[in-house]
């Protein structure tokens, strides 16, 4: 089957998470996002979906992926589609379950990262709201970031079939979220986030098991993949950082 | 099966989405919450879950549900999860795939909807960032409200099964979330959400719809279902209205 993903120009962002899934199994995919406009990409072709009053079942935001006739919008939604039919997932019901569970605290965790320069919203400039960034990033460093990098450490932990990743012997999709996870978060707070990866092994040994794969350092050196950036959501302001 | 609910004591919070659902199905559950410690509830029974050392797939936080042999975190997953086994949502695969993703729109919304009243973080009091607050409220009210509204009243329009439910002929855990989404604003902002809901005839209808159901009626005189309040993720300050 060949998918279609829908996601901004320019940026990783959430389209990301879906990216490293797709080329982790060697999916036929058009990245709609490297197309320009006059040959079916860019922004114009997300705001026929977005906007569009033929559309039955809109999505509310990019990313979306076209399967058939299938849109189906949400990030981790996307996953929970994409999972068995990638081989991305383990076998059983309950394990599926705790993957998707995996990927939406993933997805909360990206809502936090993505405030500490946005905290007041995102209708105003980074630069219309430092001063609370710089407070919100505060609270991050000392609370969340640890609360839940400690977390994601112990579910591999507690992972009875010993290994790199979190849910049983095998990669899943959330393995391949929580690694991208790790850069964004090295990327955008440098400093914050060696000094608490220091108590993380099992998470650092993900994160390079999974930057290892063969299927994703093509990937990487692919020239497909864009670079974190200023515009993204993991940002790099040292102002923020520890 | 007799289904365990996790949630914090004294608030609707997320465990509130979770609760429709099983008091619509009239499903056999106990509410932790409504247990004092001494009796198995209260924040000890939920502090079990997510400290103890011998659990192997800890939530991160509450509500989680506890079937059987299997504990359940992340609200829209718990919803997943139930959804089939208390008839709330489309018999085909890709409707039930539309049901969750248009829940996992409803807990971005929830996110944005806390966050008006801690957009610093959730370690300081709202006291402590009341200026703050009221800037990312105005935000919100230019914003997001509107979008969200005008989004999902969209998305009941565009069911080509005509009645008052965003999916399909039949009554899904969606709707019912939705309704309770709605009722949150109308406590929290009940001037900015009164002006917008004014051109949402269907969600009007929806959330009428719902709550008129016999069932959910009868939760709401049992008792058992506590009022908004100041410590929830809807709080009524009136600054930060419109």
């Amino acid at each position: 089957m060949l998918y279609r993903l829908y996601y901004w120009p320019g940026i990783q962002g959430r389209g990301e998470y879906v990216r490293l899934a797709l080329e982790e199994a060697a999916a036929d995919y058009v990245d709609i996002a490297l197309l320009d406009a006059k040959h079916g990409g860019g922004v114009p072709a997300l705001e026929r979906w977005l906007q569009g009053a033929d559309v039955a079942r809109p999505p509310f935001a990019p990313p979306f992926l076209q399967a058939g006739r299938q849109l189906i919008g949400q990030t981790a939604n996307i996953l929970l589609f994409l999972g068995p039919r990638l081989g991305l997932v383990p076998r059983g019901a309950a394990g599926r379950l705790w993957v998707h569970q995996l990927q939406l605290t993933m997805a909360d965790f990206v809502v936090e990262i993505h405030d500490t320069h946005h905290p007041l919203g995102g209708s105003l400039y980074y630069e219309q709201q430092k001063s609370a960034a710089k407070r919100r990033s505060q609270d991050f460093i000392a609370h969340r970031l640890p609360k839940y990098l400690n977390y994601f450490e112990q579910v591999i932990d507690r992972n009875r079939a010993r290994g790199p990743w979190m849910v049983g012997r095998s990669l899943t999709y959330a393995d391949l979220s929580m690694a991208q996870l790790i850069a964004g978060l090295q990327y955008a707070f440098p400093r914050a986030s060696r000094a608490r990866m220091r108590r993380c092994p099992r998470l650092r040994r993900l994160h390079d098991a999974v930057f290892e794969r063969p299927r994703i350092q093509r990937y990487l050196s692919s020239g497909r993949r864009l670079a974190f950036n200023q515009s993204g959501i993991f940002r790099h302001y040292p102002q923020l950082d520890a």
